[in-house]
């Protein structure tokens, strides 16, 4: 379906603005449901011991699997993270760091994701961290009335 | 206690420094299991619906929280988070982040922390977030090897 | 207002029944927002070493901050728990563990609570767990009409 | 190896005592790093709308978890849960709820596990909760003393 296709498309698109861009997140895949991410790490990326920080590990992985519960939804819905979790698994070193989220449940008003973060250092995998969300599905007028609510400074 | 002041100074400064001198983190007190932070919010920092990316308030949660714990362990040892979980009460917008982190229980090799987000709109203050994490406190010699063992791209 | 403490009353009995019935839980205080439960310990409480098993704390901590959720929603809604983290701070022994569960947020459909664990050995109090909460405010109709679509085998 | 197939028939065996016998828990297969258990449901398992107690779900992933981690450890070394996050994707209900747990990760001293939990309604079978755990292995003797030290009431 053209449509679907075309709609899969403007996602990965959207899903690179503001924070996501400042970090450099690329989109890789995005299937309905299943949503793959990079980041080419350099120095701004890691903590005070040299590792990937666990903030840019965790962006990734909330953000790839939001995208990846937005590829479900109606287009007039929305999705925020209601919360999650996430464990490190390994420290995180090396080029790139690659996301892979999924949907694990999809309901009408909340979806909950897995993401699987993994380091590559040459041609080596390792998975640094596992996270698990909860997300929303808000109709659009509704983030779209709180923005009007309360006005920037 | 002189001594203690200049550790405490010196892990202020410590804390700023790649991914949270990236996004522009500045500390503002640190007493012994106790740290704040702010983030003046800037465009960079928000998601697509023009709110703060929760990758953001994470990325405080878990840093100001890690140096909070850092503060309670000996010289020789690191922070380094094992995992955590973050719920997000209200979606941020505003001038300015402030993060208040504290350490619940300290163990001598795991310390429990909690952290709030707040959000500044004008001088109105909003409760945007909550997390509790766990950390490892961890000779600074492991952590060095692993760095050695794992060579840069 | 009369009708509200008919309300509270009839929530502490309904906490008891089922599973909470069976593990000894007793309700202590119900406020609107807040819930104060105990159980009291018997040796069917413990784990493999001796201390008081994870789930029964954890089963305190998800229950009582249910029914401090369930305190706030009209009463044609029912509380079902999206999902929750809890973190254990000390091994628990003793006669009686307390929990004090608060509602943090309080949205129409999702609601977010903590609660904390204390054991009680003589007269020492210790706090043992903490748990932050994602419930949901269903109504009743809903809850009713899953139980229909899926019958006891 | 005998004496391994020895050890992961004490620890099944073991996996039942206190609170796990009080509810009903049965050990079905226990692998190095991976243990599925079961409970037949009966009405002291379920929470004020007739369906399965959250607690009970927690409890049986947090100790079928809690022994996969178990198997994997030297046996002079005690399992002990540092923190865990449950899901809940349905409503529980029917006749039996099985478990299954693994290690995600298996470092010396902190040991990563998932569980996903399952109803039983005829013969279909759904995912009614997924968690993630923090792990702690300890050595028997400092949990022995930490006995001694905390005398029952």
């Amino acid at each position: 379906m053209a449509i679907d296709r075309e709609r899969l498309e403007f996602l990965k698109r959207d899903s690179v603005q503001g924070f996501t861009q400042f970090i450099g997140l690329t989109p890789v895949s995005l299937k309905p449901g299943e949503f793959t991410t990079r980041v080419k790490l350099e120095g701004h990326h890691l903590q005070q011991d040299g590792f990937v920080h666990a903030g840019v590990i965790a962006t990734m992985a909330d953000h790839t699997a939001g995208y990846a519960a937005y590829s479900l939804v109606p287009e007039d819905q929305r999705i925020l993270t209601i919360e999650y979790k996430i464990n490190y698994l390994q420290l995180a070193k090396g080029r790139l760091l690659e996301c892979k989220a999924w949907v694990l449940r999809s309901g009408k008003q909340v979806l909950i994701t897995e993401a699987e973060v993994y380091s590559f250092i040459g041609t080596a995998r390792t998975l640094v961290a596992k996270a698990m969300h909860t997300m929303a599905s808000v109709p659009d007028e509704r983030v779209t009335q709180r923005k009007r609510q309360r006005p920037s400074p």
